[in-house]
């Protein structure tokens, strides 16, 4: 997006308002209301043919008549009426329209004729469009209201640092008073509908260099034009303002797990999370968490994720202290006690510690002095990753006095946060007016600080292949083939003519013989494995047994060659996989093996290719893997050789020979510590190679 | 707790200040300051022997001197003095004091000799003790804030009917004021302490014929006196009035997880959790929702939950609308789109559905008879358990327009609730004056109805033997005949002498062969136990490896009998366990076999004893148990036949002869439907008998 365009969306010097209504408080009548309302000093040109005024000024009755070309059009016609409009923009030069009407959207025959007749005109000139479905953008500061959302009626608008993108336009309103409870202002805000030109990742891009803007709040319903979003992502990074969204989605996660199908498996929003979180963008799951994470989203720097995330608690109130204690330990961060040292130099300021992890300070009197000396010896110690600081109700009735100590020690390498127990508006404004991050509710202090440690250091733009959906699928011994060639290795193997089967077995005894067909996915379902074969004699009869279960089962097929594999025995099973999300990308899976990735949706999923630091993130996360970690006793699997494996697959997604379009280990045999790890059954789908 | 204490408590006609300051703001002070704020009516007693007048008022030099016997004396001296008070209180037939001193906690010199000396003081007369370490009571209507939280400086106080018990003093203040700021208003107010000598429990118990309150919100940090706790519940459960609790100690949860004996298995919490919900209280993780729940609670009925809570979502925001549905969906509720004759009676209204779950009326446009009529239409549809209305931006604009069809509607069987998107203080506030329990979350209605829809029927007293800790551990073979007894059965077995083996296999083949000794936890550990025995002869070399194996890592012991029993294989395996906890009572604890419980924490727990339907809810939770239920074309597990024998095992809960302390079959075998379970491995422990 140019600066020009930017510029048109966000800060024009005259925008149209097409089909502007002489009705007070019709949606269509808001635009004009608000720039009017919040004192916009730009030009408004209100289009309408059937009025000489609405609102009490001039109309003019078609975009062509206007006295100059508006750098912004906002449509609020119905939709077919906002294609001619859109149409007359074009013609006339205008930078960006804005369209608001819905029935755009692709599957129904009008929606598919407006698509294309948007399109073709898009296709024949400069303009720009944001949504359909858009509900209009807005500029706080200078009171470029450019929407109908009901909510801009608010007075004054929120004037602040933080850009909000929302691909649901009501949303945006919501997020505008909630931000004014909160104290928390925004700079742009933007709803982007349908994306059907200008997507949400383009116009954050552009939005990445305005200097009115310190950090990102997105809030998505899905995942689309990716690219954008990461792009903008990797700017953001690199400018160090940091992006924070909110996705729907959670509860459809595992509703369609299936282990047939890595992406299946995954699920739609375990890959929407690993795409956020692998563009640095912290997720929370709280509403309120995308607002007041942001702060401190700003004092957290992006870096992979320590093992753990050491949080000191510090309380004026016994019971608050608790919750917030509670609430972290919960959602995985560890609360943790302070050091030796640390004790020591709070018990020069006569703070008592040994009450568990938290430290309370209603003992020692909780005065500015107090207060303040032990957050700064807090803040300084080495032990703690972040410092939470829970204020009680002086909070409320002497927030001035209450909330001082904690700002004056904020300003320290190690992030401050606050939960104020009591309802305190106050004090949280005043916090937040301070740039410390202040939150109204443990669990939305949890949420945002988990969302904020859990980012990655956002990922260089990886070449990846482009890649069709369809391919040809290998049989075992040739997908066997492509993972031993990035190093994932399988025990000895033997592939055999059914009808000239040798006297002897051909590999070490036990073995397994299995059918070899590049048409079957469920070879045990159809009788085409035996295992546990001795010898030769056994090995003709589990040969005879495989042609005759499969004959039954599938007689469109012949039975034409086996493997014969060596058995080996693992301390642990799982499944490898890399796919392809039409949105996100390549993707790695790993996940628990034989039915527990299902039943306990036990999983890790990651954009690929990752490296092993990665991979043992992902295998920390697998929780059936803490039996290959020597959980009571058992032995310890070859957990460095598993982290190798998910790198070698996760490379696949960048292998330009052959240039793989899915691939599933599954099982893969973790051996014992040093014996590395072995696939047992493999589909590769490698791209159909040119003519 | 009598009529007379309740009303010295909450409502006396003297109370004596023991300590009052005459420094304005100290806590000491604060109490008669808030008397005199809130206008309380009775007598103010302060007693301070060092000063004539306190804050301007008539200062007592000491108890006795007082002109009354004060029915109720509130203690702010240090803990030394306070015992004092406390005596005199005693000696002057004071029906009550509330002591606000720490230092009687159990374990230091000074708090036991302390406890002791109350406890004499108690023993030897009719005065009754609050705390120690409580912030003291409130009756919001009268102005009677006797108390030093900081919190009560609140003007007004919010009046209404919610009652609230806490065991932290410092988290009543800020219920108080979110109270206020949610509109909620309380009843009664108290901070139990230590509960020495009045419980919780106790106190609420009373509070149920108050007739000003309506329901009860209590702030828990671990679970005391349940005794008294479960007397309030199925007194409140008989009256109607609900209770919603939040408890600290989720965090802890699993991380004492240990397999090999049930309690500690189990976790405190989970515990906890399973108390509550038997005791048909709401137990909620989100502090918002201890208020905001309060409603609900009331509207919902306690009832046994069916497998699927329906519930339909109607918006007028799409965003929000959606967000709740997510938030719902994600909290285990049915977001359920309406049948055919509610699809045609919305469509009546030109209300389109189709939207997946979320009934979307911005189209039909947000008219109050718009919304009015598809609420009723919603409230009327047999296929809803619950509908959640969400209002936009409206709602902060013009409240009253807004939420007026939702309070117009709500007078319905069905109940409704509302989340709000935008911030709307004042729209909440309208809809909770009229009795519609309101949100500002979606996570906090989510949680709110979770937990209100978990509540279980609350159950009646259960004769339960006393237990003591300590019993005689059986061996395996006595342990299958106790379970036997309540009709758990096990494999064909055959207890046989060590020395003295028959020729042939006493059971069919395969067989294992088991050490049996009641001294030994972990027979696999010291080899004790051979498996897959065929014959006789596979018999005796079997019975002669485990007792080398055993004479080598167990010395100490002999083997004299081994027991043999028919090895069988089932479709899943589980463990059922009975525990008496020493708070809570008997539970039973349905697992996961082998290392999934602990992995995956995947264990269902319940007061014992259970009926089928209890015993049908626990087989429902543990999620490993999904592939008993024909899972990807697995044969189903008589689950019939585990939920009697979780039934059987729980009503060793009650059993007279023998006590049983502690019961575990570990692991019981679910075999293919219609075949029963069996147990194969057991350890019971019964109490001693007398002489």
């Amino acid at each position: 997006m140019s600066a020009d365009l930017y510029r048109a969306l966000f800060a024009p010097s005259s925008v149209a308002l097409v089909g502007a209504s002489d009705v007070r408080g019709k949606p269509t009548a808001r635009p004009l209301e608000f720039l009017r309302q919040h004192g916009w000093n730009g030009d408004v040109y209100p289009v309408n043919p059937k009025r000489e005024t609405v609102l009490g000024e001039h109309a003019w009755s078609a975009l062509a008549e206007l006295p100059a070309v508006p750098d912004h059009a906002l449509i609020l016609t119905p939709p077919d009426a906002a294609v001619d409009a859109v149409r007359q923009c074009a013609e006339l030069g205008v930078t960006v329209a804005t369209v608001v009407a819905d029935g755009f959207l692709p599957g129904t025959p009008d929606g598919d004729r407006r698509r294309r007749e948007l399109r073709e005109i898009l296709d024949g000139s400069s303009l720009r469009l944001l949504g359909p479905s858009s509900l209009g953008v807005a500029t706080v500061a200078s009171g470029f209201a450019c929407t109908g959302n009901a909510a801009f009626a608010e007075e004054p608008l929120p004037s602040g640092d933080v850009f909000i993108a929302s691909q649901s336009g009501s949303v945006l309103g919501a997020l505008l008073s909630r931000g004014v409870e909160m104290g928390i202002g925004f700079a742009g805000m933007v709803s982007v509908g349908n994306e059907f030109d200008i997507s949400l990742g383009e116009v954050c891009l552009a939005a990445v260099d305005d200097p009115a803007v310190s950090s990102f709040a997105l809030f998505l319903e899905n995942l689309s034009h990716t690219g954008d979003l990461a792009a903008f992502a990797r700017a953001a990074a690199e400018r160090g303002k940091p992006v924070v969204a909110y996705k729907l989605g959670r509860s459809d996660d595992g509703a369609r797990l299936s282990v047939s199908h890595t992406g299946a498996l995954a699920g739609d929003d375990a890959v929407a999370d690993a795409f956020l979180r692998a563009h640095g963008i912290a997720r929370v799951v709280t509403f309120d968490a995308l607002l007041e994470g942001q702060l401190l989203a700003r004092r957290v720097p992006i870096a992979r994720a320590p093992a753990e995330r050491r949080v000191a608690v510090v309380s004026t109130t016994g019971g608050g202290g608790a919750m917030a204690v509670d609430c972290l330990a919960h959602a995985g961060l560890r609360v943790a006690a302070p050091e030796p040292v640390t004790v020591a130099r709070l018990a020069e300021l006569g703070v008592e510690t040994g009450h568990g992890a938290l430290i309370d300070l209603t003992l020692a009197g909780a005065t500015y002095d107090t207060i303040k000396a032990a957050l700064d010896v807090l803040l300084s110690a080495p032990e703690f990753d972040a410092v939470v600081a829970v204020p009680g109700s002086s909070a409320r009735f002497t927030p001035d006095v209450s909330v001082k100590p904690i700002i004056d020690s904020a300003d320290a390498s190690t992030p401050l946060a606050v939960f104020v127990v009591p309802s305190a508006p106050q004090a949280l404004q005043l916090l937040r007016g301070s740039g410390v991050p202040a939150f109204r509710t443990a669990e939305s202090l949890a949420d945002a600080m988990t969302a904020v440690f859990d980012r990655a250091p956002v990922r260089p733009e990886t070449a990846v292949p482009p890649v069709g959906a369809d391919g040809i699928t290998l049989d075992e011994d040739a997908s066997y083939a492509v993972l031993d060639s990035v190093g994932l290795a399988s025990p000895p193997r033997v592939v055999l003519a059914a009808d000239d089967l040798p006297a002897e077995l051909p590999v070490p005894a036990p073995a397994v013989v299995k059918v070899l067909s590049d048409q079957l996915a469920h070879k045990s379902d159809v009788g085409g494995v035996v295992l546990g074969v001795a010898d030769g004699t056994q090995m003709r009869t589990a040969v005879a047994d495989i042609r005759t279960s499969v004959a039954t089962a599938r007689p469109d097929l012949g039975v034409d060659r086996v493997i014969v594999q060596q058995m080996v025995r693992g301390v642990a099973e799982v499944l490898i996989g890399l796919r392809r999300d039409p949105d996100a990308g390549p993707i790695v899976v790993l996940a628990a093996g034989g039915v527990l990735a299902e039943v306990y949706r036990d999983r890790s999923v990651r954009m690929a290719p990752v490296d092993r630091e990665q991979a043992c993130e992902m295998i920390d996360e697998v929780r059936s893997l803490s039996v290959a970690k020597g959980f009571r006793g058992a032995p310890r699997g070859d957990l460095e050789a598993l982290a190798a494996a998910i790198v070698a697959v996760s490379r696949l997604a960048v292998s330009a020979d052959p240039v793989v379009v899915e691939a599933e280990a599954n099982p893969v045999l973790v051996l014992r510590d040093g014996e590395g790890v072995l696939a047992v059954d493999a589909v590769v789908t490698v791209a159909e190679t040119g003519p």
